[in-house]
């Protein structure tokens, strides 16, 4: 068991790196990573870190230097031997070997490629632009290293019991969540939470705790695994995940034309039902607007898995995923549901007992898991923020993303105007996006 | 720092003492032992352990063997190199060389006596028979030992994270209320948790939290020092305390009949007045009652430092002795009231909000200071409960106690009939004992 708020006031003298580990990353991206490799390898990607909490101005709080450190650390990594054989040797979904012996040699010999770093308007514009296989691998480290450099900002002004105290007093919020989740009958939950999480050592802390509290879903308990590869390597875990808004938003990028365009999603989903089955093959249907989305869909998607709702009113998604699976002549009991937007403890309440029974309910918990410390220090300084890493642009146009909250839009007014006319989609209910 | 949960975790493996040094207990039952060592050395006393909660049946708690273990482990302890060191080249309350050559000889080649250990309807009878400085010095280490070998059966059977938050919900509730009482202008506050702590490692944390968030008194702070000699020299603090019931209580016992017995507590400050000054001059009047003792004390008495309250209405008592010291001719403004019986934060707020500027006052906090586990597991079974281990008789003389709370009082019936005739002791309001 480490303890945590040593190893916090021991990072106050000397440097620590906050990623040590290629594969300190979310499982997601390796399967998308292996998908790019072999279906678009040569697609030149702009991902770019955006801070949706233009308040939280992290070029005063984060030092340039500390963050350019970091970022050059985790340039300098690579795939070590352990990594490798897990990744090689284990079993993902049940399935041996579900990354290929190509992709394992060029992931061998993976480094992040260079970041462009610039400071403007308080903030910081931090860019990767190169190879989509490549510079989709920055997404999540650069999230994590923002995200706990500007926590360590607020930690390197505390002192040691303050620090314990902070811990505790986090420790004790986590369990007593972890607590009212035990009430919930037949609850399935994973842990989301490393691009946003408060740091590393605080997401393990976090896991192993959800392990005790709610049992190893291979041992018959609640919690089904993380995203994090190497949590889930160390803890002895099932990695999870599947995939992200990135695919269709780039396929949707390299379109030539609009009818092309309305497509693209749909493309996305082909090529991975080529590759992947079983709990591998799950819709992400918002990216441009879920109704839409399912209305169009060809019927063989009906045929996947499951559904993980992401933005918008989580109920009205997953009452539209139901009826849209009873118009395919599907049984929506034998459907899997994935909540995974902003969740927190008497969210998942809600919504599984809306939906326990009529579908099969499982919750993918991230930020309000691994980053839950507001209210714990003046000014709430170290409560989570949107920080996001996005692919911006492909082969030089711009990507969009509509999702099922406008307040989540992003690219180009035009392209936005543009994509709501191909996608069909109409007036939107805006969310705060707290997470 | 100390990982407390990792410790405890580790304490089911193997066997781990309790106690590790002699000078683990409070200071001033060193600074009796050398009183009682050059005053009443041939004195044949009895110790023995008194639990006033029956409900905690501690013989079906503690498992014989293991207390065994603990007390045949802290009979074989001899006072270090380091600590003999720290106690003979070390100024406390400004004196140097409190501590004689004579009796630090006696000291460097003392062990503890042997114990008698019976079971008896579900509690343990624990007693110790010999020469009043041997047997008095089991006192704290037995109260350590069964206060903590009753926690460890509780944690024995917790799990590392349940392990790790309920400390995480202990330390913060402790770092509560020191915020609360930072709060408090002029605060002075000691450690006196030391004999019904939840364990060492606690008590030195607690400590270490109280210098962090109220200053070491040294240094300008409101932490004016802990009763625990080891923590003391640990942490580089003062090691406070004066004395107890226990000289009083044999005093009285050796009283040969009842004009010695109505003397015998003042004979008791006539030889302390002798050895010490200043600070370690501080009257506990309490032993047969607040009211009778200062009215019939010498005058020299009204000239010590203060006084220390420890049982019944601390504002009734600190008001009679406010009135006392005005009747002497003294202004109680210059006079110290060490408050000690049960307290909590509240109750000292609404202390110091009483009598600060009318004298000067201070604290000793105890039990809810290195034992509020109150209501953290189930059945509440950390929570502090009344133990104490009493003088009972002495050359063969039974003891009593009235104390201001007749719920406290100990002794046989006719015994303490004689002692309330003696000391003019009228009618008393009982008070709940919590601690």
């Amino acid at each position: 068991m480490v303890d945590i708020a040593t190893r916090v006031y021991n990072h106050k003298w000397k440097i620590d790196p906050i990623v040590r580990s290629l594969i300190d990353t979310d499982f997601y991206k390796l399967l998308m990573c292996q998908s790019i490799f072999r279906n678009k390898p040569d697609t030149t990607v702009t991902f770019s870190l955006i801070n949706r909490a233009k308040d939280v101005r992290l070029a005063e709080l984060i030092d340039e230097g500390e963050l350019r450190e970091q970022l050059d650390y985790a340039r300098g990594l690579r795939l070590t031997r352990g990594e490798s054989t897990w990744l090689r040797g284990n079993t993902f979904y049940g399935k041996r070997q579900m990354f290929r012996p190509d992709f394992m040699e060029w992931f061998e010999n993976f480094q992040l490629p260079p970041y462009h770093l610039e400071k403007r308007d308080g903030q910081y514009e931090l860019t990767f632009e190169g190879k989509w296989p490549e510079v989709m691998m920055w997404e999540i480290p650069a999230l994590a290293i923002l995200m706990e450099l500007r926590g360590r900002a607020v930690l390197n002004q505390m002192r040691r019991f303050e620090l314990q105290v902070l811990y505790a007093r986090a420790m004790a919020r986590v369990w007593e969540k972890i607590e009212e989740l035990r009430t919930i009958p037949g609850l399935k939950i994973a842990d989301f939470g490393t691009r946003r999480r408060h740091g590393f050592l605080w997401q393990d802390w976090c896991v192993q705790a959800m392990i005790e509290g709610l049992g190893d879903a291979a041992k018959g308990g609640a919690f089904t695994g993380t995203s994090n590869c190497l949590i889930a390597m160390r803890r002895d875990l099932e990695a999870v995940g599947t995939n992200a808004h990135e695919l269709p938003m780039v396929y949707a990028a390299l379109a030539r034309n609009d009818e092309e365009l309305s497509q693209a999603p749909y493309k996305v989903l082909a090529d991975w039902h080529e590759e992947h089955d079983g709990n591998l093959r799950i819709i992400l249907p918002d990216t441009f607007g879920t109704k839409g989305f399912l209305e169009h869909a060809p019927d063989w998607l009906a045929g996947w898995t499951g559904i993980r709702i992401d933005s918008g009113d989580p109920v009205e998604s997953a009452e539209t995923a139901i009826a849209w699976w009873k118009s395919r002549g599907e049984d929506p009991r034998q459907k899997l549901v994935i909540f995974s937007d902003g969740l927190d403890v008497a969210e998942m309440k809600r919504l599984h007992g809306l939906f326990s029974g009529r579908v099969k309910v499982s919750f993918g918990w991230g930020t309000l898991l691994t980053n839950d410390f507001r209210g714990l220090v003046p000014h709430d300084a170290l409560a989570p923020f949107s920080l996001v890493c996005k692919a911006v642009s492909a082969d030089g146009h711009p990507t969009v993303k509509l999702s099922d909250n406008p307040s989540k839009a992003t690219g180009p007014a035009e392209e936005i105007a543009r994509y709501k006319r191909v996608f069909g989609v109409g007036a939107q209910q805006a969310t705060q996006v707290i997470v």
